[in-house]
């Protein structure tokens, strides 16, 4: 007898909005496991507060390092790729003595890992009729996301962090700026909105994302 | 007492991955509208079975045209916007009876109101690390689809249907045919998924998509 272990995505962060299954398995689960950064309560596990079995084994996984070591860094990778290998090892462990074990995924485990859905939150289709969408990591170079926010109908900015300045200047350089937006925490508590031109460079929490709305073909 | 109109997205197809709160709405709702070619059933609707009230009243919205006329003929504007102008009127009257009416949107209304998530099909991530994601309607012209596939790590083309040879060409173009699938009405019954380069030049279901993964950035 071997468990399964199940990816399970949150989706954005309300808990109306995971998926009728990802609510069915979370509720059965009896371990749960989830990423966290160390002395921190987990932005998974608090999405599902008031969900668990009440014996629910919990099983937190706290990176070792998340922005003290440069993504460029060699450490880095060699840090993050050891602290995985454990992570699988501890998971199918559980497994092989016959529990199921659901991993709580912020969004949409296959994208990004991360976060998507907050078009919804300025009221506005994100794309129209034959929008050209363009999906950026705030993380690249500053010319490379000019040139792409120049050259896209709709736009979406992710991991923003430290980044937004960056962000910013690259999209004003496009000559889009006057269209773009910040969500900040979408769909969460703390969910804010604001144009991006209005919010200098600061930090900004990791879950939020810049858009910009296509204007494609509308009936 | 006037009732509300909502939009509910429906996901990608399989009933267990819509969202909770659009469960709790669809199942509670007195009027459920839904958008159907005139003689078919619906895929919407079909999304559905089993779900609803069985008192609820049904409210089908039926095109006045699909591919009969060109999207480029004005025509086909027109008729979709004075079938649209309808739609709403129906639906305010409704609700100002003091009705809540649930409209059933296939996938993210906000997003092409059609369909994402297709590439859990391919039991792949569509993205890695920094990867440009770009999202591609293949209605757009060839030399423009193989321009952007060249120049995106990953990469999903919506809006099939006819399309189909013109995009694979244009993949081609590319050098991106050898990492490219389709995948056929994901997460529905049918569900299929073969590499792009074995298909050839064939009418496709709507609910299908071109995907070619990103490669970035990995632990």
């Amino acid at each position: 007898m071997t468990g399964t272990v199940w990816g399970v995505g949150l989706g954005p962060g309300d808990p109306e909005l995971m998926s009728v299954r990802a609510d069915r398995l979370i509720r059965a689960a009896g371990h749960v496991a989830y990423f966290r950064k160390a002395g921190r309560p987990g932005r998974a596990r608090q999405i599902v507060e008031g969900m668990l079995r009440p014996d629910a084994v919990e099983v937190p996984m706290e990176y070792p390092v998340t922005t003290e070591i440069a993504l460029e860094d060699p450490r880095y990778n060699a840090a993050l790729a050891g602290f995985y290998t454990g992570c699988v090892s501890r998971l199918e462990a559980l497994a092989a003595a016959g529990g199921d074990v659901v991993v709580l995924c912020e969004g949409d485990p296959f994208f990004y890992g991360s976060f998507i859905g907050a078009w919804t939150a300025t009221d506005t289709p994100i794309t129209w009729g034959d929008d050209v969408l363009t999906v950026l990591a705030g993380t690249l170079p500053e010319a490379e996301l000019a040139r792409r926010a120049a050259d896209t109908d709709a736009l979406v900015v992710m991991k923003l962090g430290r980044n937004l300045g960056k962000v910013t200047r690259a999209i004003d350089a496009a000559g889009r700026l006057a269209d773009a937006w910040l969500v900040e925490c979408a769909t969460m508590p703390g969910e804010a909105r604001m144009r991006l031109a209005e919010v200098g460079d600061r930090p900004v929490p990791y879950f939020s994302i810049v858009l910009v709305h296509g204007r494609g073909r509308r009936p």
